[in-house]
């Protein structure tokens, strides 16, 4: 729905520096760099002429600022940039809705709040967003507007839902590096690669003992394919299975058949139940839609 | 043959920081920070130690140094270092093969040489790779190897072998950009997104007039999905089609389904001739493997 009324008048919304700051290059959108959006001081002339064309209604206006923001204080800033210009055009043109957009961040790195799920709760004191640190600075701003409100918390809902479950297939020393190679691959989840994402990586079965430092990495035939590098991990071994946590967005939508690797298996689960949501895919199912062109043969 | 090889005895050859800093930090191999590969002073007693089992052979011995490397001097530089090492063990253990590995790479911006495929005849002088400056270098040092040579030069026979084609979809002009959006996105050629790498992008219909610095967008919904930034390219409309140069490799296979979008189909074109030899794939097939568990309902 949100996706439907994006075309009929998103906005984009340039925040100081600071703000962008606070996600990957690669995932900014509220700048003028960016090719999302309608800039800020264009917003009035272009609901102006919108609202002369016949087949077009104009329902609302939607922000958005960037993914993956771990903080409200954006959000914020950006819903108190646009307010008046919310207020002129709900009043103007009769809208229906506001929608301060998405890219509500999550805690990748339990390092960095106090473990999980306790930081939903207990980490608003440190400016980590959580719904209710979000609720507490954009209520008061919003309420007033008597708009529908949308927002679009994607990978907050489903972020943390997720993990991708790896074997462990052969750990190699050498005299610098201790990588431990699972059977899992960038082409699974290309976060760490693509956009240096931490997941935290945890033995399925409790290790006790030391830390060692470690690359886990997958099998596919270039460098980038690692999920974390020299990072503190207890000792595994070949058939040890891993855990990649928060592995429930951007995760299987991304993944690839690179190096003819089919997708993995999506398992649901729910308290002591578990079921299969899509099968593992057939290596076949890889080449089915390829044919031999009849003047090669 | 040679990826099954490689696991009978692959070697790591660290070469020097100028010959590593010709190739992107995601696609070097031949460091000790890389996955890949045996530490060159640990050759020999690995292969001491594999002649004492029973149920392998040695049969060569390969080298990798990095991928799309566009100089021939690594190459030399690294195979000179290796030939005492190949000499001893090929002696010392009856080898075959020797193979000095892949990466041999493309020219995929023009202007970095003197045209395609011209580049291949002319540009030896300069120093770039092309199949006889190769030859030429390495052809001596291997020679009197009497060994079997085996390569792996699959993104230089493949990569200009194949053209993304694309249609514009709208062009979305703002005070600071211009953005060419197609139909085309990160999700079928991740390159420029994921390597920062180079496609040249011409029009399928030569355009004459000024050029204009561009953007040339998916609609895939993040800021990475470019294909490039700030080009001068001919001015295009809506209904143009685009030709991404150089994505015979490393393109469709790296192809995923984000933002449920289907893979696109592959032609097969000789002279005059063309054929599908992949299908477009339908869009029901990205669910197909999905199913509704049975105690959701």
């Amino acid at each position: 729905m949100a996706a439907r009324l994006k075309k009929v008048a998103p906005i984009a919304v340039r925040v100081n520096p600071n703000v962008e700051a606070k996600t990957h290059a690669k995932i900014t959108t509220g700048t003028y760099e960016n090719k999302f959006g309608i800039a800020f001081e264009d917003i009035e002339a272009v609901y102006a002429r919108t609202a002369k064309l016949k087949h077009i209604r104009l329902r609302g206006l939607q922000m958005h600022i960037g993914s993956q923001l771990t903080d409200v204080s954006p959000y914020e800033l950006a819903v108190k940039k646009v307010l008046p210009l919310v207020k002129k055009l709900a009043a103007k043109y009769q809208l229906e809705f506001f929608s301060p957009g998405g890219g509500l961040g999550i805690v990748y790195n339990p390092a960095l709040a106090s473990g999980l799920p306790a930081w939903w709760k207990t980490s608003a004191a440190k400016g980590i967003l959580t719904p209710a640190s979000y609720a507490e600075k954009l209520l008061p701003l919003l309420q007033p507007l008597g708009l529908k409100i949308l927002i679009e918390p994607g990978r907050f809902i489903v972020g943390n839902a997720g993990i991708l479950v790896t074997r462990v297939e052969y750990v190699k020393r050498t005299g610098k590096k201790n990588f431990v190679i699972v059977d899992a691959a960038m082409n699974d989840l290309i976060r760490p690669a693509f956009y240096d994402a931490y997941h935290e990586i945890v033995p399925l079965t409790k290790k006790g003992g030391a830390t060692i430092a470690s690359d886990v990495v997958g099998g596919i035939c270039e460098s980038g394919d690692y999920f974390c590098k020299d990072r503190p991990l207890p000792k595994v071994g070949e058939g040890d299975f891993l855990a990649l946590l928060s592995a429930g967005a951007y995760g299987f939508v991304m993944a690839s058949n690179y190096n003819a690797r089919p997708f993995a298996a999506e398992i649901l689960v729910s308290g002591s139940k578990s079921a299969a949501a899509r099968a593992r895919q057939a290596v076949e199912k890889i080449w089915e839609d390829e044919k031999i062109v009849a003047w090669l043969k």
